[in-house]
């Protein structure tokens, strides 16, 4: 295909799509297929010879669409949001066309250099201290990485690097692997499972912090405390803790304010994971949910959740960008370019041109320091063209919008006494059951799911069966809440087959 | 924006693109700009109210393209290629639009499905054992990781959890980080940088094993038996090797099927890194290279670097998905869905209906637990797109055409009394210097990318400061290579004002 084909057919694609998503109400939202359905759909092998492209479009309709999930339909209220905007899918198509591999300011200096900035803007719309933010005199600044998973990752890495230096500092003969195994990490028993996941693939003990209901979830500072005296008792050492603002089951929030200064006073790494609950920080209103920043080493969310930037794209600030270089620095003679080491990065001189100081992940270190893979797409002009196209009260209109239709889903609830509210609705998750069994609610769940309307996926909150309702699409609107209740007889009318 | 404004946005962008690329020669492959040139081009902060998108578009060419490295430039001869074709983006945009998150089947079956039956097409193009196809009666599988660096690291950590259970089984008294201090893990010192790194992350030692120029930097059976007796000797557990073909510095091959067996016979796992050669070994003349994989664990390279797909595509397979699986896995209520559990994944039973047995990463378990990131694009789409519109001859072809284009420029070099060839010729890259001292060598790099005209980057090999000559774009033709090396006079130009 050549680019006179790819001007006609890039076209085709894109109605394809405008037609995909202006449409994609009339589609089930979840697929009514066996694992395995694809395989015999199409050959064993490649072609030898090229296919035509329209057996391949053809295939688009007759193979994918039937097994798609479809995270962008209004009835879609599983999981959380995944985004998807058309600003952002149209500077995706140029970042693919750019194809540069940003690992290092030479690779591509607009990739590293945007990125950076791009981290500012959105540091500055969630009110970041200072610190932060790679446009001032402090040592912070911000990277994006592919999923929080590899946020919590690597600042649990650069938690572990600090630990084995502080401790190797004041007792230089101590073998280190000796020290690795005393480590121990703290995260609350409602954080996602990537965490507890970061901790084995350290190798590093990861203990869970119990919760409550009658906490909202929420991880208590005494709590917290009792773990670490009792740790350090036992010849542990505690060095990380991963707080969430908004866990996945329920949206709780632990209090940071409270944990914060206990992980300052122990030398402790706090990481704070707001993967879905980030993006709302953006308005004043929920801004209260993030104090407590101040006292953190890094934090991490996922605009490419609730935001508006197509995946992937999630979001990392760290207080110092040597913390996460001093885990990862490795530079070998082919990555090695003339403006690596232009400025010295601990240099504090506020003289220096602010065009060497402030720029990239730092032009005289590269992106390959602060994260797992060394390649990395052109993903910052997402970012770009979101925020350009939206302005901050367009991204925030879009946060309050799905935070009202919660609440109006939440009011459906609460006036059915059948139903019961499993947890404070805060954001965009509706946590509610039945009152009654395990069993009757599971019932419930797969007849709302095999009905194909509407697609939720459960929780477990105090050893309870519980639904979670997240509102998810872009194009979700008030009736089709209530479709999702009622109009449509969706819960309803599997509730009254319960019955 | 809504859909009809996508509509016509997405066209101008598919022109947009389509004029970039066709016209990409007539810019400056490297870019003129300082560090931090970025920052005061735009404004410090979001806009509260929207850009026009008429803004956006023309800083295009304003803010990003003056800071671009111009990867698909013919005149791009640095680091290794990274993919780019038409049909590839044509799928990365459905792929965006249908904007699913393939973290489990349920997710959307169709990613996880035709992820599994691509991996099966690629790996019958390379003729892989039947052992690391999924549609057969095997126990393994392939999958897509972002990067080749997250795919050594995956193959580490399934080793690490291995090697533990082993050792466990024998022993269960043993303190599990007792074991993992003891570890140590084998790659060649002309192995990417990425390899020591995961060595790092996962708290192990890593050893780097010497080549000789004199061995064509292969690492030698010998070498490798001996450091794992000294090592076992000294109480340490050999327990990974990271075997490469086609290493970055000079595209050198370690001969495994000389290593495999050394590997098998200590149970230690063998993982190939193959991220850049990887591509070529569809073609028959250049499948021995990959002779001796019937002695590894696991295999990965990357499609986004010379097989036409756009990053990222980094393609792994394992012996056993087991092995993969068990270093990973978690299941969270929020993410179990009824298929989950469907299949045995040890059932050995060849009776199951072939749509159970052979389907995803395989329907109970999910592509989730065989990586580091949780969330996932679609990303078997692009090799869908590409392989039906190349076809495999059509692969083939562009395969050959950068090796002959390489041999191309070797020879215009070897011409030259003044240089000489640094390293074996076996692929697209060709190692090349100046006879004389590393200084001379590092001003005639300096010259040649001030220049702008083409781009290189260099390697050491054997204390000697090389240029690397990497054939990259999709459209480099001989004209540019001659180019390259006299006809615009860069290369030789830049020598005479050497002399």
């Amino acid at each position: 295909m050549d680019a006179a084909e790819f001007r006609r057919r890039g076209k085709e694609m894109v109605d394809l799509i405008a037609d995909y998503l202006e449409n994609i109400e009339q589609r089930p939202v979840y697929p009514d297929v066996e694992p395995g359905y694809l395989r015999s759909l199409i050959p064993e092998e490649a072609p030898e010879e090229p296919d035509t492209y329209e057996d391949v479009v053809k295939d688009i309709e007759r193979v994918i669409m039937p097994g798609v999930t479809h995270w962008h339909s209004p009835y879609f209220y599983a999981y959380f949001p995944t985004a998807n905007s058309f600003p952002a899918m149209l500077a995706d198509m140029l970042s693919g066309a750019i194809g540069c591999i940003g690992f290092s300011w030479a690779a591509s200096p607009a990739c590293t250099e945007l990125e950076t900035v791009m981290m500012d803007w959105l540091g500055k719309m969630l009110k970041l201290p200072e610190d932060f933010i790679a446009g001032t005199h402090g040592q912070g600044g911000g990277v994006i990485q592919g999923t929080a998973s590899e946020a919590t990752l690597v600042a649990l890495l650069a938690a572990r690097s600090r630990a084995v230096r502080m401790i190797l500092a004041s007792d230089p003969q101590r073998p280190e692997t000796g020290i690795t195994s005393k480590l121990v990490a703290y995260s609350s028993d409602q954080a996602h499972c990537s965490v507890e996941r970061a901790g084995m693939i350290a190798g590093v003990r990861m203990k869970k912090i119990p919760t409550e209901q009658s906490d909202k979830y929420a991880v208590q500072g005494e709590t917290l405390r009792r773990m670490i005296q009792e740790d350090k008792a036992a010849g542990l050492i505690p060095f990380y803790f991963c707080a969430t603002l908004g866990t996945t089951p329920s949206c709780a929030f632990d209090h940071i304010t409270e944990l914060g200064p206990i992980c300052n006073a122990e030398k402790i790494w706090m990481h704070i994971d707001a993967a879905y609950a980030g993006s709302s920080f953006i308005c004043p209103e929920f801004r209260p949910l993030l104090n407590g920043i101040e006292f953190a080493d890094s934090f991490n969310f996922n605009p490419h959740k609730w935001l508006l930037v197509n995946f992937d794209c999630s979001t990392m600030w760290v207080r110092k960008r040597s913390d996460l270089i001093g885990a990862f620095k490795m530079d070998p003679l082919y990555l090695k370019h003339d403006h690596q080491d232009s400025v010295c990065s601990t240099n504090p001189n506020p003289l220096i041109p602010l065009c060497l100081t402030l720029s990239p992940p730092l032009p005289q270190t590269t992106s390959q320091h602060w994260q797992i893979p060394l390649g990395r797409r052109f993903r910052s002009l997402k970012m770009w063209f979101v925020f350009r196209m939206y302005g901050l009260k367009g991204l925030q209109d879009y946060i309050r919008k799905h935070v009202e239709l919660a609440k109006e889903f939440e009011s459906l609830v609460r006036a059915d006494q059948r139903f019961e509210i499993s947890a404070d609705v805060v954001l965009g998750l509706v946590c509610f059951r039945l009152k009654g069994s395990n069993e009757v609610n599971e019932t419930l769940l797969k007849r709302i799911n095999n009905g194909r309307k509407i697609h939720l996926v459960p929780c477990q909150l105090s050893g309870q069966f519980v639904l979670r309702f997240a509102v998810c699409a872009r194009t979700t609107e008030s009736r089709h809440i209530r479709e999702a209740w009622g109009g449509r007889l969706i819960i309803m009318a599997e509730t009254e087959r319960l019955e």
